[in-house]
């Protein structure tokens, strides 16, 4: 213990307020945010050029936090003063906690973001790449869970694919205003240490800095932002996990056999396990937002403790999130979809449609035909299943040509968006690249 | 009742399943998308001109919703037949309710963002103006709710400013992802109505379609992410409203009259009922939030009438942020700051930092010194309030000069904003132009 | 207005704070409170029977809350002023909206909470009657969504049965909870009138006193936790509707014509719509739970007018309840429940059970041996579905003779729990004839 | 691995549904329910008393899940078989994991609940034991945050100790509801097994069965109601935790220095952070219920998987609820006071009661007379703030004398519901102490 000067040091109160286990899901954008504010330092003359390099070469060997320390930042300070001595206590200078865990959490949230986007972009092209094994392969839809009319099983694959690029610009965005730099901001009010805010933001890869001092060390609502966009790409992926327990469970596709598992009392089950589990993850997820907007509702302006409890959950919803695609790419990369009958009452809307054209009737009068003879237990049909499909005329449609055509589109918007993240993470990449130059002649 | 064709129409399963009460929100967008619907029928061939000015004219007509339909879209057709007759039958062609109501929730929303963002800049405004009348007003800051430094009130208010920005940004990456059209989707697999999707996009001002069927008709997840935009605005406000309860607690700053009430026992209280308020409402809009992803959270593909009951939580989220928004101007418009003397042990940075440099002696050694003279009883200052923010160094802290620079920069980020959002409703304008020039073309 | 001294009273600040939309609810109840306080003030002798007399007369003519109040106590008193003079003035003695507010809280959730338990019991007597009906209507159960073991459909509803019986059970201990009376507490310290605070309690049928005032003003656990228990029944009913909705999908049971609803594009769609609203309110019933939590969540001790937007939430939730019970009740009343052939792999467990008993081999041996022939496509069985169930031998299970006792066991709780509700509604009244007696004796 | 027979186990998959995490809390219970289960077969014959005793001797060995199982029943299962051979395949018989998790769950979640009884009595105790020591402490009430009339600090006491009294009564009837027995419920319908399952029940402490064996198997709607109970305590205390960093934030009472912290910048900081982290874990509790609610919601009847990741969060919710109750403690046991002078602005009220009572004119015209003063700035009074205190005249004020009674009412309850709570624990220990004569029947 380094900064606790009132007295007792209770382990109570230290089990109550460490923040231990979540810091250490933060160890290395600590140790990166250290190395850019001692660079800093020296940059702005406040230390030489012998302490830096005795604080750089020191902090290489910070690896993990012991206990009794309220927090990373208390333990690597004191780590510092044990390893290099008095001079070490320099790194307070125009310095507080409270920029440095503003920093290092969008550090670490900008690296998990940037996986994120790589990893939904991999599953898009999982999908589009079944999707056109898949074109002709008929498969029922349902609304209300009711069956409704049929389709196939590239239109429900291409479905998946833009709800994921649609989350995926959102989480885009979200990144961009993650990637600004809090760094020098101080307690609250800055200091007075004539750090040079902009610099250190370059060093670090931002974009630019938080300009307020308040805002900066005790905002929180960037990475709320990011993290409630990422719930929302979970429930959305949730909806996929309903689906495949409901075709499961109809046999409309066969699970793989490392997605299902069976009953220590019933032999025949084949659950499946890996698709509850995603669905439960995702009412956990709904649950971590509630926490997170509970802590920081009405908490008043400048660090309060309670922002340390918020931390963890960053780590665990995007943590989910990788996982949860991870599943779903092993799942469809596997899956098998069943040949199926599809009822032909799905055909009635074709045939009202076919009369209401044909026949240049209203189409409601067209309608009221046809749902009179189904309710009458009259309605037959002369269409095929596979004739409905070829009627669709509009894109977005599971027709087997115009599908094709938006396969072709989806991968074109997709092959831009590789584009985009890989441009944003080679730019941050080139800008860290001068704080490792200047790392270096220090420790020459 | 027009669609109900399976027996009983009990009221109270009508009662327990009608959308009417959240589709007053929307009818003036329901009329718009099928606007687009009937002149997209005409220029496809399906009806012809006579049919279609008939319609759009009728259509002018219809203001309210009667009871005892299911929702507005049931209730607009059943309008239109008795208006135009049987005709009115063809506007069922190629459209089911699923793409109509999400549209018209998109074209609403579209314009509830757009009005967010110019209530924000509006703010942002007063706030930057006000900041330049405060920039030496001296003022304490906290944290941990504990005395920190001295600060001023410039420096609080651009830090509200500068959370407005960043929320500001985000909620105009929703508003893109927003302004994309569902339309010509059908029920689920679209239609065999050659439909020109993309132009019907065009005559709404929207910036490009969802492709995909199943997305346009059953996805929510872009609205979701709009409305998470706004909650985590809305905590952020309420940050703001929990310090201008405290600050008047403890006579920081005096709150305008007509921000106050009094007690129906106790005449001399002072009770700061808006801002209490505002602070419940960022408790209500999370649990908006969690009702609207609880509801959405695994729910099969395709259209589920749980969407229905997610509407309501849209327009009561844009409302309680637009009257906040509100609210918050009235108050800083009118707000007073007190004369208060600050306790000079917010100083003791000021001179551990002092020591620090002048001394050369590391931060924590100086700190440590301070530390000691305080828990003592010995600390004493020669500092003045004034002179601590003078001396600070970094952009984005009190300091006067710096703070004037701040201004400015904020200033032109400011101008950049209104202008962004001002060219983006003016496209919007400008494409919608045709569908009105159509629409004379028919109805002349 | 008639608190209101500090100067301006802007419609934007009013209609911000106002409470009248959610104080409608509770008028009867603010009527009743006020009864109260008045025959208290006279048995005290702080006025005299004339004005007692004018006041309790003048109350009963109260019946709306007009517009420009900030609340419905602010309102009430301002129209007793405008009735009966300044007189009126005497009722502000010794009492604040703070004592009466929550004293109607809990008046008006007791009276919800006795309509919800007595529902409950409706709904379980049909429950048991339906049981009674179906003790050998074969229907097959599902674990994981996946075929389980043959059961009969009593089987099921008596589990909702049991379900009903086990949420009935804390919603009564609510009751007993909520049913304490906080009149008397003034603003938050009590007054210096000589109220007797226990006969006040007596007369309005409550159990007892809140002791402490400012528990008694500003503390609304017990009515949260109330809700909790009600949102517990209310995600334990979604369950049900969502088996209503899967099974009415895989044509398990028919539901009622009332009960579904068609497309207004495909005429032979019977989708479950109040089942999917009824899961829906559940959605957003969590999220109710969720706001009065944030709302709650460390707010200072004393009343702060947060707590007034609570309020809403309180009806809100028992009226969802109360709903959603009526529409179960007439979808259970209506089921018909279709025949089906299940699949004779639900019997697999009942094989390895007699493999295992009548061979005198560990269970997971014969699982296995079961499991294997599954597994290799090799798995018959001679069995019968109906042999499934008789064979079951514990109770709680779908054996004919066992479900047949369970049905009395039942039967007897229910009964227990209709006596012990209506026991404790008349205690209420019993208690609150007095009021009236007295209130007669001042009017006559 | 023991039950998966479908192909693959690929690490990730395990690693996704994995539930060792939260099962290692509850090994003891799964422990106690195998035993149980064991003896109830040995007692209806289906295993020899040597077979039984080998398992019941094997089982006393098993002490942690390692890696590479499904789940803890999984794992002991195994571990048994490993131990004893095949005999130990007995123990499938007549169980499944769904009525033993359960089972354990329901054991488990009663001790938590006991010890939290016990530990909210306790702090009750050091409440009222402080309140008699400052009966004529005074301190400043607030309502709105404003000042409203002077009270005491046993008056601020005893309303903690009140609020924590309710919440007991509400915890030990969710205690009640949880004690009861779903053991002997296979997997959903039973089994064919003749199992005693009341004599189960007994033998477990249990207070009786849950009957049906879907409600048994797949419901945990009794432990969301309990869970929802301890959340309701928690955001009652963060309410206390708010207050604690008021007070001390306007010093009107000083922490003990092992509940604060200091800065790493500023030397001066006394920062509540026990109470700060108390009032966030409040927080993330509201979304731990969240998280439960979202999972729970719309689950299908029987067994899912999604019900595995529940678990985790209700021991989370009892280990948050049982540190802030021993942090609470630990503060109030050590809490200074300070001597505060109280503005006499708060003596309005007595005033206007004054002028009321002896004047005998309406109180609305004495509370607009004062009000008027208060305006003018020309309100000045006689009375002492002591005199304030004194003149309180309802039970539950901080009135000396009556608070010196309410203190005895106050000690009479809690001595109350100390006894119930240890009756109740020694009736289940009474119980399980058969399971231990026939445990050592078999062992010797």
């Amino acid at each position: 213990m380094l900064y606790r000067s009132w007295g007792s040091q209770k382990d109570e109160v230290i089990n109550f307020t460490s923040s231990l286990d979540s810091d250490r899901f933060i160890i290395d954008e600590v140790k990166l945010t250290m190395k850019a504010h001692i660079i800093s330092l020296y940059l702005s003359g406040y230390i030489n050029k012998e302490i830096a390099k005795k604080l750089l070469i020191a902090l290489k060997d910070f690896k993990e936090v012991e206990e009794g320390y309220e927090d990373v930042h208390e333990a690597l300070e004191d780590f510092l003063l044990k390893k290099v001595g008095e001079d070490a206590g320099w790194i307070g200078l125009g310095r507080s906690r409270n920029d440095h865990v503003a920093t290092a959490l969008r550090l670490k949230l900008r690296n998990e973001l940037i996986d994120i986007l790589n990893d939904i972009n991999k599953m898009r092209e999982l999908l589009l790449h079944k999707a056109k094994e898949h074109i002709t392969t008929i498969f029922p839809s349902y609304t209300h869970l009711q069956l409704a009319q049929p389709t196939t099983f590239a239109h429900y694959l291409t479905y998946i694919e833009e709800e994921l690029s649609s989350r995926w610009e959102m989480i885009f965005s979200a990144l961009k205003q993650i990637n600004k730099s809090p760094l020098g901001a101080g307690a609250i009010v800055g200091s007075n240490i004539k750090i040079d805010r902009v610099k250190e933001s370059e060093l670090l890869g931002f974009d630019g800095i938080i300009y307020n001092t308040i805002s900066a060390t005790s905002s929180r609502a960037d990475l709320i932002s990011a993290i409630a966009e990422l719930v929302t790409l979970m429930v959305s992926l949730s909806r996929i996990a309903e689906d495949m327990i409901f075709f499961s469970s109809i046999k409309l596709i066969t699970l793989p056999d490392s997605h299902v598992s069976t009953s220590s009392l019933m032999p025949q089950k084949r659950n499946p396990v890996t698709m509850e589990i995603l669905r439960a993850k995702a009412g956990e997820i709904i649950g971590f937002l509630t926490s997170i907007l509970s802590i920081y509702k009405s908490l008043p302006f400048g660090y309060n403790l309670d922002l340390q409890e918020m931390n963890k959950y960053y780590w665990l919803v995007t943590s989910y999130v990788k996982s949860s695609l991870n599943i779903l790419y092993s799942l469809f990369n596997n899956i098998v979809v069943n040949k199926v009958e599809i009822d032909k009452c799905s055909l009635a809307t074709d045939d009202a449609e076919l009369i209401s054209i044909n026949n240049k009737i209203p189409y409601r009068s067209a309608y009221f035909e046809i749902a009179k003879r189904i309710r009458e237990g009259q309605y037959e049909t002369t269409l095929k299943v596979e004739d409905s499909i070829k009627m669709k005329a509009v894109i977005g449609s599971p027709n087997f040509d115009l599908m094709g055509n938006l396969i072709k589109i989806r991968e074109e918007k997709l092959r831009d968006d590789i584009r985009r993240i890989e441009e944003y993470r080679l730019e941050i990449i080139s800008k860290m690249g001068e704080l490792e130059v200047i790392e270096n002649g220090i420790e020459e």
